[in-house]
């Protein structure tokens, strides 16, 4: 879990500035994707779980705040915000998310955090790193579970994470968007998903024979087990086992052409009698791969995806930013606004609705916290933090998973696409429009004053 | 840090079906990339520090092992797996590597771990993925740095990094093969690595002024701090400095067209008598964009590289894998291999041997560990884990990032160029291929038995 020292150091420096200055007025801040990859047509908000437990357990610690006291760029603060601030300091502010396993688009709110201005600071990297990074698998997983259809999906993809904390997070929400199961134990351990997995190549070439392998993994196994049978010959491992009289539950496919490799082996399992073993599929799959498979008519059971889903490798990084939006000024909340070149921000505390149609979403709109509802329209960030105790339920895998699996089926055929997707209307809403041209125009008439 | 559950299912079912048929020889794994990237002409090896910690710790708690009875998929195990073997498992082999900095290239083995074979197979998921991370991360940051030149480079890519963890050690490894700083305060706690960093734009927006946010910060941090100055307009920020006498240290362009704007803003400092003023840039930027600022002439004195760095984003993952290279058949050790197509492994225990020309390394040569050196060749696998005990001392960074930049430099041009790298020679030894070609044969004789 991330401590107090899992943020950037600037948070530090500025949160020491905050506290010389006595700056501590409340202020929100936002969470949102700047642009969808160019590969994606929706994300799935994923890791707000992680976010509210790392928010509840925030500390610094004495070894961590001695350590701070070290640095360099520290220097400056005085005493009192290490051994009196940052020795008390527990978030106390309030946060408003969307739904874990809910689609969302580029420059849509996902998370709001307001508290005093240095909470809120020094919390920004660990909240992007845990949302971003879920919902960067998340997405990609929805995509993969789509191509699959009913067959089901397990996640495989640990060993390519990027580090342990990051196989087990990508495991949580690669199941959450859709994967029946995952290989990462430590996921099973945490989050309840199912875990499976079968043997390695290494289990075949540890033993002199291969049926002497495949025999053993069932005897302790059980008989319904999977056996892996592409360290050699997948055709002629499928003939060993019919030869031999087992009935394995499912046979996996690493390697090789798996359309051509898939039907042989169907061919030779059913003439042996093993129709109702199963052919499960592996080695470097991703939602385009798949639903190739799938389309090809070959006899696949099931897929097992690692790499293009632990690490989202198409579109590994979301644009994901936390920008100030708003801020107390002498008791008064101010919306602010950022508008360097290309990176200008949304002033102003908001909600997003998503307004639908007969048969699903048609629009999203982002508009002002205190606005009227949209007709039709259905706000998707609620309060699951406030006065920093969590508000909300853990919820369980099973059940974001169908709820996102829901929601991804009722997104727009175009916006659903795997390449050259459509792309789903987000509108300001025209109070949200007004203030930012305020804001902008004030910031401008105070540039020209200068 | 990774624990026991920090793995995939089917090491556990393997290692289940290993105990239960007291297979417990001992068996040599080798950890190696397939191919590299198509943007890479070279790795830099990173990741064995915390790969050896994690050997050193590896334990499989009471509510681990409870939670392990409760898998179905381990529901064949008998209770002496869980209550005797995993209960008092520790890491007892031995591990062989590549020290940490070293380039490395497709096919060498980078690590190797020879034990009691479900010890050693265990071990695996954690292994690759903290050894491949690590090295990813790293053998792009070698290349910024070279982009770079001179000037320094700091990691600032923790917000987008996957995870937590993962910022922290994407952090270590960026410095390890060649950042200055890093923004991550949790890599300078563990690592010793020095922290940079200095305010976001939310410090000029959270004041209603921006000339009060800058002063504000140079009466913290002192007068020779760095100033964002991109929240507006950059080069009016610059005049507002020059204007009200400050005199920071730095000022850093974190957007917009980055050579025009250091050198409007360059103009603007030299003539208010801040010569001596850095400007420092950042916002999206990788070893090409860098090398594109340090080709126009730019006047940048120092860059900060994030996402590009944080997820290696261009290679995000190493086709990295890990097989059984020998095993303990009745007492002799027998070197194995795997035929599946297009994933063929190479049989026996390796070292790896650089060969040096009169400038530099000129190809790698991977033979037996028994085999004579080639000529002019220097090994590159040394023993650091013997009986499950380190046997050297942990290294620091600094002294990691010279070895790395000085062997970096060292590498044929063609093989260190940005795009269209040359492919750096490595050979197979006699011995090695007479091997290989000897094992395969006798599969294939064993196949046409059957």
């Amino acid at each position: 879990m991330p401590g107090g020292l899992s943020t950037d150091l600037y948070e530090l420096t500025m949160a020491a500035g905050y506290h010389a200055a006595g700056a501590t007025a409340r202020a929100s801040f936002e969470l949102f994707v700047r642009e969808l990859p160019a590969t994606r047509g929706y994300l799935v908000a994923a890791g707000l779980e992680q976010a509210i437990t790392y928010l509840e357990t925030w500390r610094y610690t004495p070894d961590e705040i001695a350590y701070l006291r070290t640095v360099p760029g520290l220097q400056g603060a005085d005493s009192t915000f290490f051994d009196d601030y940052l020795r008390r300091l527990r978030f106390t502010g309030d946060v408003w998310a969307v739904p874990e396993g809910t689609p969302v688009f580029a420059g849509e709110p996902i998370l709001r955090v307001t508290a005093p201005l240095p909470e809120a600071q020094l919390v920004e990297t660990a909240l992007l790193a845990t949302i971003l990074f879920q919902t960067a698998v998340a997405s990609k997983a929805a995509r993969v579970r789509e191509a699959a259809g009913e067959r089901p999906v397990m996640e495989f993809g640990g060993r390519r994470a990027h580090g342990t904390q990051a196989a087990m997070y990508a495991a949580r929400a690669a199941c959450l968007a859709g994967c029946r199961a995952t290989s990462n134990v430590d996921a099973g351990y945490r989050f309840g998903v199912t875990v499976s997995g079968t043997m390695a190549h290494s289990w075949v070439m540890a033993h002199a024979c291969e049926l002497t392998a495949f025999s053993r993994y069932l005897a302790v196994h059980g008989p319904r087990s999977v056996l892996l049978i592409d360290t050699y010959d997948s055709i002629e491992a499928a003939r060993l086992i019919v030869g031999a009289g087992l009935r394995p539950g499912g046979v996996r496919l690493d390697s090789g052409d798996l359309v051509g490799l898939s039907r042989s082996v169907r061919g030779v399992l059913d003439a042996g009698g093993l129709a109702d073993t199963q052919i499960l599929v592996s080695g470097d799959l991703d939602e385009h791969k798949v639903a190739a498979l799938v389309s090809s008519g070959a006899p696949i059971d099931g897929f097992g995806v690692g790499t293009a889903l632990s690490t989202s490798s198409d579109a590994p990084a979301l644009s994901g930013v936390y920008k100030l939006v708003e801020i107390d000024r002498d008791g008064t909340m101010t919306p602010v606004m950022k508008l360097g070149a290309g990176k200008r921000t949304c002033p102003g505390v908001k909600q997003l609705w998503r307004v639908y149609g007969p048969v699903g979403p048609v629009r999203d709109v982002v508009g002002l916290a205190g606005e009227a509802a949209p007709t039709d329209g259905e706000p998707l960030l609620t309060c699951v933090v406030r006065g920093g105790v969590r508000q909300q339920p853990t919820r369980a895998i099973d059940q974001i998973r169908d709820a996102c699996r829901t929601a991804v089926a009722r997104l727009p055929e175009g916006v659903r696409r795997h390449r050259d997707a459509a792309t789903y209307p987000v509108a300001l809403s025209a109070a949200l429009e007004r203030l930012a041209a305020n804001v902008a125009s004030e910031l401008a008439a105070r540039d020209t004053g200068r």
